[in-house]
């Protein structure tokens, strides 16, 4: 009853009911499956951010989303309109076109410390903002930490600088950056609306546009252990926000991966830096290997190094052989402080107390690995935070010894826990529950399902 | 992440975020599209009552039930959850079967005032519980306040003792009824929520059930005046709410009938109460005097008066041709201490100082009257509340001088305005925007397009 707006005189109550109808007006536009507006797009989120729109209206909002979703404009503009409610990273003093990488996330994922090195060595400026956060292993900055005296800490000039000098920093994510995502992601957090693809996409993709890169690499994972279990809402989801990256004119190109198994062999903070440098230095964990080749080449193309995803992986597997990424990885840690000679000698990392194996119950060919159980383990034995303010422990970590399609013995070692204590009950049965064996012969998954431009 | 919630020794924390956990499940589990369990309504309703569910986990449930519905099992717990959460007035000193009445509102609808009267006369105890509210005219409360001296304000004692001897007592709705109905309408209201067929349907039977009555009758109106402007929809309405009386023990009968226009010829306070009284006095307003007679013998026949509605009607009509149903409305009047000289002789109802007619600007046929448009007129000669604060004047209103299908000639009136002003602009405008005169010829609506059992 619009009339019941007139029915006072204070104003501030007219303004406040005025804000509510609109809204509402906005919720039942999107209830009945219409495209909202930009001005209606940004209304919502302008007045979200400065809570003059209640949070019940905004749930609301995102549950008519969730089902009757929203186009690409439309998904454009609410990621654009986060964008702007916060500060934006200006790069602008850094030389050349800036390309960034962004992972929906998984087990056992160290891609970044392969293609950060890997891209830098072809002469690609990466200027990365990461998180610590709260998961399985500590984050990005976390990992790096393994390393003594890493550190993200430096002024916005010595980080501008180092990518000039040395095409790869990181810092860590300081400022307001999409204060209405984070306000939005909150609240989705609690009332089921997580999972309504234009609400996943514009949130993934205004946190990256927020941090200046001029181009993004997705890296989307795919299978029982990512956020989207099926291939196809992992495409969906890639092709929702290709689709925004074009709209605001940042060029994306999104990789599908699979994420039925942790990514390589090594999960933990030390132990990920660990098996990064390694691949670095030549060695062949396929997976892991491809994936970051894959990754880099199109990082490398996007920032216009090569014509060809071809042509760059050439030269990003030749800057592997003849050393070039290797040192190109050492070089960053130290203009960030680390002690170069922990990479320089990877067993210099630190290191936990105990070994403990855990061995496989019968024979037979390994079928399923849980990448979440594998994750949780880790995060028993100390590698990860169940709250912000848990401390991580760099040294422990989870070694694979087998993975999907491997024929096992019974006895065999399945992993080996690097532990702090001598026996890790949780993270053990959390290992048994994470491996299946089939009597059967298993094919490994396929790791790269599709590329989406 | 469920773990996070165990991630904190506050056990008040701990609490709050199983609340929040739980409530989720619930919003997921009906996003999903499935049906929840009896004790999963309650946790909701009860939490939600108490606050211990915020507003926005609230309103995005309510959204994943616009969408998905709720069965009939459903919506009666969800009722009756509604019910337990606050008081429910017992009725059981009151001898014999209590009926009420309910209808989902319009414009002219006095019909409450006829069959009151009307099954008191033929033994059928009425005890109603009424109240004011906003609207375009008043509530029940005030259309009776319209004649002298008459009182809601009645201890519990007296109430039960008028319909034990009146078989008929009006009394203002006190007492916490149905307070989760309050709060969640209050809720749906501001979110695009309100159009939920299965909370449409528990909130209006909660309120009845938390009153006391053993059987209910509903006028559910259709058309362009009403809630529901598709028979398809008033249909479904019905259905769910006839649904749930019967899932709780409650005889429950809908009619669905015609809201095209408004009800009668007259709009307003002393105006319906004029009309009403008419009726029973023999009066043959067609369309009012049918459905007040099609209502009144379903109502007669769930008190177990008679066994068929045709033969309560044909004692309806008997007790109106013998004046007994107008006597019963002067008795019911008086032992509320109303003036009943003013139903005895309906000349010193309360009467405004003008009378302004609105004429045609055409010849030609009456097509169409925008019943809500002419309600809007009668508020704004002061026959409604805007804000709760306002007074109501009994004394204007509206009288009709055509309805659809009516010849009408150029500068004939259409209505009379009862106006304590000389020239009620915004009224006269109103009224002429309602009306719509065809040439061509036109039909009356069908009154009553439907019986629902």
């Amino acid at each position: 009853m619009l009339f019941l707006v007139n029915g006072t005189n204070r104003p501030e109550f007219f303004i406040e009911k005025v804000i509510l109808m609109r809204m509402y007006d906005i919720i039942v536009k999107k209830r009945e499956g219409q495209a909202l507006t930009d001005e209606e797009i940004r209304f919502f989120i302008e007045g979200y951010t400065k809570g003059d729109i209640p949070d019940y209206q905004a749930s609301a909002l995102a549950m008519a989303i969730y089902f009757k979703g929203m186009n690409g404009k439309e998904t454009a503009t609410l990621t654009q309109a986060m964008v702007d409610s916060g500060e934006t990273i200006d790069l602008s003093a850094i030389e050349g076109h800036i390309v960034d990488k962004h992972s929906t996330g998984g087990v056992g994922d160290k891609v970044t410390f392969i293609v950060g090195p890997l891209v830098a060595s072809v002469g690609v400026p990466v200027a990365k903002m990461s998180g610590r956060g709260l998961g399985h292993t500590g984050g990005t900055i976390d990992k790096l930490e393994a390393i003594d005296g890493f550190t993200t800490e430096i002024t916005k000039e010595a980080f501008v600088e180092n990518v000039n000098s040395h095409k790869l920093a990181v810092a860590g994510q300081t400022g307001n950056l999409a204060p209405a995502d984070k306000k939005l992601y909150a609240l989705r957090d609690v009332t089921g609306t997580v999972n309504a693809l234009p609400l996943i996409a514009s949130s993934i993709m205004s946190k990256k546009l927020a941090s200046g890169a001029d181009s993004i690499v997705l890296d989307v994972k795919t299978g029982s252990g990512a956020f989207m279990k099926t291939l196809e809402d992992s495409e969906a989801l890639a092709r929702e926000m290709v689709t925004i990256g074009k709209e605001l004119g940042k060029n994306t190109v999104a990789v599908i991966s699979d994420m039925n198994q942790p990514l390589g062999f090594e999960v933990g903070n030390a132990n990920e830096i660990k098996e990064a440098a390694e691949i670095l230095q030549g060695s062949d964990v396929k997976d892991l290997r491809e994936l970051s080749l894959e990754i880099a080449s199109h990082m490398s193309v996007l920032a216009g190094a090569f014509e060809k995803p071809e042509e760059a992986r050439k030269a990003l597997e030749e800057n592997i052989s003849n050393g070039k990424a290797f040192a190109k990885l050492k070089e960053f840690i130290e203009a960030q402080h680390g002690d170069g000679s922990m990479i320089a000698d990877l067993n210099k990392l630190p290191k936990a107390s105990h070994e403990v194996e855990v061995k496989a119950s019968k024979s037979g060919f390994v079928s399923e690995i849980d990448a979440e159980s594998i994750g949780v383990a880790a995060m028993y034995l100390g590698a990860g935070r169940q709250t912000k303010d848990d401390a991580i422990d760099h040294s422990v970590g989870i070694t694979l010894k087998k993975k999907i399609g491997d024929k096992v013995e019974e006895g065999e070692a399945l992993v080996v826990l690097h532990s702090n204590e001598s026996n890790p009950v949780d993270s053990i049965n959390k290992v048994e529950e994470a491996y299946t064996i089939s009597d059967e012969e298993t094919q490994a998954p396929t790791l790269i399902h599709n590329i989406i431009t």
